[in-house]
């Protein structure tokens, strides 16, 4: 299989209704002219002012000491682990986590380390499941050195860890010594969709970072956050990793302008979201989860439809939708409406009805 | 903890009954003998005659093209790995298995690989199992090179792959173009055990290794065989790793000693192995596995004593054995007489009821 | 010392003459409004319509199958390595090279490749140093994989690699079975200084790449051309080492407008240069090198002032300059004008006249 | 190239005098009496009197708190840098050294090291050159973490490096917080060459090795000897690296013999070598160095016979030598005697005269 993703099949009708992912979200004209009119200066020496802005919010929002600016938010996972681990040092994390699944091995690849599964419903493991994976030290054995939890866990079905899972968690690694890493590629959705803070969410953990090219709608970036010297030494592997830019203060003032504007809305996707499964939940064969966040996951198996078939269908009329493993995923964004949602569930009935 | 061995406690009796490891047989004179009078030379240049000899003696044994002589067997499963796999790639192995629990994270710490875990019953997983976990080439995921399985699976029980099973990995295997990698440490009691050939078992599998230093009696090595293309490469590795050595003529003529004396004899380790747990099965409260090869494992917590308490209190007498996870490991060696196993269920018996 | 970089000193004046380096260009109208407009979609799927006419675009002018956007020059470099070569590779370059003085040891650190330093006049090894270099392949030696060039040659003081000694190279490489890299940074400038193409320049050289980010004026970016088996491979390593984005189109757009409007006035920046040594090589004690491109060095020892104290003098004066190993650098780009040239000249002067 | 050696060509006579390497020395008979008798244990878990007797010696002999026993000098090397660097790490030693020139590029490999070169003659660079090379900290250079000497310098020539000039080397490292690291390989022909104590010799070094089969005429094995931190991390990769043994004490007894019967013979080698280059020196044509240990190297160009050609020649009679790079390396050890020498001149002074 090739590598190099192909350009969209020109025989297909345009697609009018995004639910693949909130990674497609567009910059909406605001976020435009905030990048457009940005002061910008060369962030690789320290002299980007829009950029350090959006660190010392970002840094501020999770209660860090410090905070940076990556390119993507796979490139805060690598970094991070790299900062913490050395070689042959084991990671434990969900078997659906995007460090496992989405990344290619790149913490095996780029620093030696072996990621443990620890497994748990929707994407969320246990304190018991987490504490009966810790080993004694030996040398037969790889080191455990960090715990990491996605937040929310997207495969899991957006779910949230709730703010006293986490707790468990970090009181278990701290017990131990563990150090804890936060992927909060989604933090804030689930910081909209439980009313816990960012701040309190990140609480007691060692490095987190927010993903801004998601649900909050800019083009590129993420910030990672934690201490002084662990931010220092990620500014040493941001170098070799190659996300060290220059006038990244174009695309940081995006990030502002979605922090100013796209936070409070998460709260229409995720009740766009549950407006979907409400709807497809009436359509007989459909199964589907319990949006927590942005994320519906459905099989429609039992209608008698495979899921390449309904993506297939759906697809034609302009919608599109990806799978996940046998599931199809919808997800909602700011580029998705209550109107476009109204219109997904009558065209999957249709599909559902021929079938 | 202290990854340096400690020395043994020097306020203990002697060990007189050595049931911790068939890694712990001592050269018998008459492989001292062979040892003392090798015929030597510089192996690293290829002049070794004692070690030519047994690379291609154990070539011909596994039906390969050619071998070569290794310090360790962990040092053939790294090495292996290293010439099979780019970094970021994906080994498939049982969770107990050695790679994953007892090298220390050398395969991610030394190649960059990801071991992705296959489970099972008893240290083996299924034809199903496996074809479920082979997932479609992406970006995304790390690309999936290598299964591996462990012949007798250790933790496992001393579990023996057979024949058939072994078929149906290879073949799942070519459909997929995965490599194939035989941890032979135990290959020749899985042999004896079953009436099958090394060379009959290892047909199919690109790299396969036996270890010299366990059941076989050797002091120290093992060999690991392949295509002339595989260990050429091997070569390299070895050389990086530091195992090529000098007049290692002296290790391999225990190791061509042990060939010619010590295979056929494994049969009296598996009928003392079958000896010990019949007479443990009869003791009350002690749950015991039906021994396929060399290894016996036990567990006493349903007579009233632990683990723990059990190894310590067997060691006061004399007899060592080993804990792995709950339970206790007790392994038949050259080194282990009927007597001894009649003396040890006596023991334990014996611990028992005053619990 | 600190890897996260500081924030400009606030008690020194503004910087009206930024003759540190051709990064900090920072975009102009036209750019910034070209960004503004930009059509986007998520690259990291193939959707991102700008930047696949950028990756065309590039290809085309380097004369090369196909084409990726990262996120800096440094990933091209090390991604490029990575897909060329496997853990324990030698790569040969100049000692001054990006490849080994600037980017944190990182092909050592995330691939295992060992750089072995290839001397030579003012950034450019000849090919008898080349063909010197070159050892028989051996157990004992790491295997010889790459030659790169780097274009224009940076601490050699902007010096070109001339088309013929480019041939030269590749033709020792080809006999040798080597793979050849081009690090193009300041490729176009080279172009432009000789009015050789960039398809010329690039022809027979497996892997090439230009930045954006230097005299080319965009904020974000480089592009890599090579085969579509390599930009595959590529692709893989994009992934893994963080640098797929989403709507980069914003950034790819800047490509494409410099693409379009910052090319042939690389010939001013070139001008400004030669102007700048000029007045330099008319002052007592100062001496210049003659510059071939768009980097004048020059040391003030002789005229009894050190570099850290002209270069402090100068940035008094709103002049900002920077040391590379003993010797000052002053960069032209298209924030500098004519006038500035001979502002600094004069300030130049000043400051040796009361040393 | 094939990596595996291959085996002697059987058209040849054999091998009388062995000059090609210290390597190649054959246990003598009380060396095999000492290995046939040896008592052993499983030195994994620190069971072997044997081995531990040699380590503590080891360790003792070189002042240090704790040592470990390692199947070869390589490991011993690679084992260090895995302890002391973390990857991206900078290494500084002689271009000629054993860890750039001769394993296979293991340190880039295994470990992500990259290793710079610190010119000097004969295989010794300057206190001078080694205070230049230093850098600052910063984000774009590879940290510098360790330095290293080979002694005695085998490519130099088997040259000392003095106490003084160690001491020199220690005492920059201390200034710049550098871990230094001493492959001594053959150390103790330094010290029987100089009549400086291996401790003094190892003194302010944080990490030694002796190898046992070289000079000192053991089959196999190294120790290296540093803090018990140290060694204990030396353990951990001991295993990684598959350099955990079982009954070692088999190979260790030939160490302890070798280090009471071996060492103060090694100034009848030096005897030799010095014999073996005054002989030399006295046929017109031949270029040979004055030894300071066991090695002499010549060059026959001036007598009109190529290396290769001497090599050959030398061969047909039954001497084996060995080439470096144009060179022709004479190795002298304890299965050679002063009646040997005189041979030898006596054939290269035949084999010149019919050129």
């Amino acid at each position: 299989m090739r590598m190099t993703p192909a350009s969209p099949d020109p025989k297909l009708p345009p697609v009018r209704i995004n639910l693949m992912s909130d990674t497609q979200t567009r910059p909406t004209p605001g976020m435009r002219e905030a990048m457009a009119r940005a002061e910008v200066g060369d962030e690789q020496i320290g002299d980007d002012p829009t950029t350090i802005a959006l660190c010392e919010r970002v840094a501020d929002l999770l209660g860090k000491e410090a905070a940076v600016f990556l390119p993507s938010g796979t490139m805060c996972n690598v970094a991070a682990t790299l900062v913490h681990c050395r070689p042959g040092d084991e990671i434990l994390a969900h078997p659906s986590a995007h460090v496992l699944t989405r990344e290619g091995g790149a913490h095996a690849a780029l620093g030696g380390f072996q990621i443990t599964p620890l497994p748990g419903e929707n994407g969320i493991f246990t304190p018991e499941t987490f504490r009966a994976a810790i080993q004694p030290v030996s040398r037969y054995s790889a080191p455990q050195r960090v715990v990491t939890v996605e937040q929310t866990a997207n495969i899991g079905g957006g779910t949230v860890w709730k703010k006293s899972a986490l707790d468990e968690i970090t009181a278990i690694a701290r017990e131990h010594k563990l150090i804890t890493h936060m992927d909060g590629a989604r933090l804030m959705n689930a910081c909209v969709a439980t009313g816990v803070s960012a701040r309190d969410m990140a609480e007691g953990w060692d490095s987190v970072w927010i993903d801004f090219s998601k649900g909050l709608g800019a083009p590129i970036g993420a910030v990672i956050a934690g201490t002084d010297d662990f931010i220092d030494e990620v500014w040493r592997w941001k170098q070799r990793l190659g996300g060290a830019m220059r006038q990244s203060g174009i695309c940081a003032a995006a990030c502002l302008y979605a922090l100013d504007h796209h936070v409070d809305r998460l709260a229409d996707d995720h009740a766009n979201a549950r407006a979907l499964a409400r709807g497809l939940a009436q359509i007989p064969g459909i199964a589907v989860n319990q949006p927590e966040t942005n994320l519906v996951f459905f099989d429609p198996a039992e209608a008698g439809i495979t899921t390449q078939r309904m993506i297939s269908e759906l697809r034609k009329r302009g919608i599109l939708t990806g799978a996940l493993d046998h599931r199809i995923r919808a997800c909602t964004h700011l580029d998705v409406t209550a109107a476009m949602i109204d219109e997904t569930v009558a065209a999957i009935r249709g599909i559902t009805a021929k079938a």
